[in-house]
């Protein structure tokens, strides 16, 4: 597959026209940002971790059913994936209370929820991504009808059924996750752009101790040690 | 009724207890506050016009069937009301978008809703009212249980209903407003707290002029002039 012109460039990603205007070429890229890109940097080897990691997981909800954008691997940094119309809202799924959820509401760190959450978040860099109600979603247009929003939040609970056990059985918590969903040439929604400790929380289940992007974000260091620590327990 | 002890002093209410345990006197304050008290200001006989509204429109919602609070006016500045237990959730209906949605979420000033948004904020003055989803409410425990949440957007819609049909006739536009529940001693959903231009936003039909606390929010001037004519249009 031809790599043609870069049509987007992101924080985590660049994204590529190929021959074939139903697919593109993700490039996963080593550069790590946060507080909407208020924090930038760089760590040599993390695009291909996240390359794999997301790969792999994706592989793992296939196999469960849920479709994905998913094509196949071409690089350490690049995958195929078919081209999607993204819904322009982040699907935030929480078994535990940290970060904003914790900041915003008052709850405990580390609080165990008494069900699963989802959230979802407006996908507008200029505006903070801002979190939003269904009836917020639906005033914007965001999403056809409250049928998409509860086929959304349907998916990302399996997702996070699926992945939750999946991670317990490698002795690490799946703290919460952020999915984006997109929208193919057929109509039919695919879970897209990527799963990795880019956009999940992983707590190590012994220690809690902390293997994915907050290491970054709050400066903690070994950020690529804790990445490879996870593909090692995935592929394990 | 005898006025006993302060049980609560708000930004602009006083509440007291009185010989029946099952009985509040509310005290309107002169006072006013904004951005969660970091302005504050006061305009004489701002409380006494609060109150005269706020009964006002209390009355007109209980002729439609709508379950209040409110008991009887016991002064200029005072009424009786039913002590309940406050449902920690302030629910903000919009008819049109402007103030924090705006801001939030990027919809236009004045555009008129597609439909009317119901909007949910955990009232906790340390955590700035945050909005929150009915998941959340649900996970803090500040409601028993979903139909709880439908039962408050329900009432509040009717009120909605209720209110901007009866200010269109009088020539102001219901732009938005907030309303508080409470659950009596005998289990009753009530419209508790108060509805005044302290809590509404209302703009004059032909000019848009605002009537309302926007008007001491964004340093406008004549805010009490502009509380009297709310009166004034309501009782004409
Ligand atoms: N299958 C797909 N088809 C089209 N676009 C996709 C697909 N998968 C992911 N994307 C989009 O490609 C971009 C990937 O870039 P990246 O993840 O670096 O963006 P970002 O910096 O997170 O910013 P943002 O997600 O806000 O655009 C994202 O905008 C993502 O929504
Ligand atoms: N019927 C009622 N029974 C018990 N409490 C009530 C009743 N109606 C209103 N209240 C409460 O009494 C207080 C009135 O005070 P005020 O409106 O000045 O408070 P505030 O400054 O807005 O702060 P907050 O509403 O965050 O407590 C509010 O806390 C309100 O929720
Ligand atoms: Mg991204
Ligand atoms: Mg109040």
């Amino acid at each position: 597959m031809e790599k043609r012109e870069l049509i987007y460039e992101g924080k985590g990603k660049k994204m590529y026209a190929t021959d074939d205007a139903n697919l593109l070429i993700a490039e996963f890229k080593d550069d790590l940002t946060a507080f909407n890109a208020q924090k930038r940097g760089k760590e040599d080897g993390k695009g291909a971790l996240n390359n794999k990691i997301s790969t792999q997981l994706f592989k793992i909800l296939k196999e469960k059913g849920i479709a994905t954008h998913l094509v196949e691997t071409l690089s350490d940094t690049e995958q195929l994936v078919k081209k999607c119309e993204i819904v322009p809202i982040e699907v935030v799924v929480r078994n535990i209370a940290t970060g904003s959820l914790s900041k915003r509401l008052g709850l405990k760190e580390g609080m165990v929820l008494p069900f699963t959450l989802v959230e979802f978040y407006y996908k507008n860099d200029e505006l903070n991504d801002p979190i939003v109600t269904d009836e917020h979603c639906l005033v914007m247009g965001l999403v056809k009808s409250e049928k998409d929003l509860e086929t959304l939040r349907h998916i990302a609970r399996e997702i996070n059924s699926i992945l939750f056990k999946f991670f317990e059985a490698k002795g690490l918590k799946l703290v919460d996750f952020k999915v984006e969903f997109g929208i193919d040439k057929d109509g039919n929604i695919l879970l897209a752009d990527e799963i990795s400790p880019d956009s999940c929380r992983f707590w190590d289940a012994q220690t809690n101790e902390k293997l994915d992007k907050d290491r970054f974000r709050q400066g903690i260091g070994e950020v690529k040690v804790a990445y490879e620590e996870v593909l090692r327990r995935i592929l394990s």
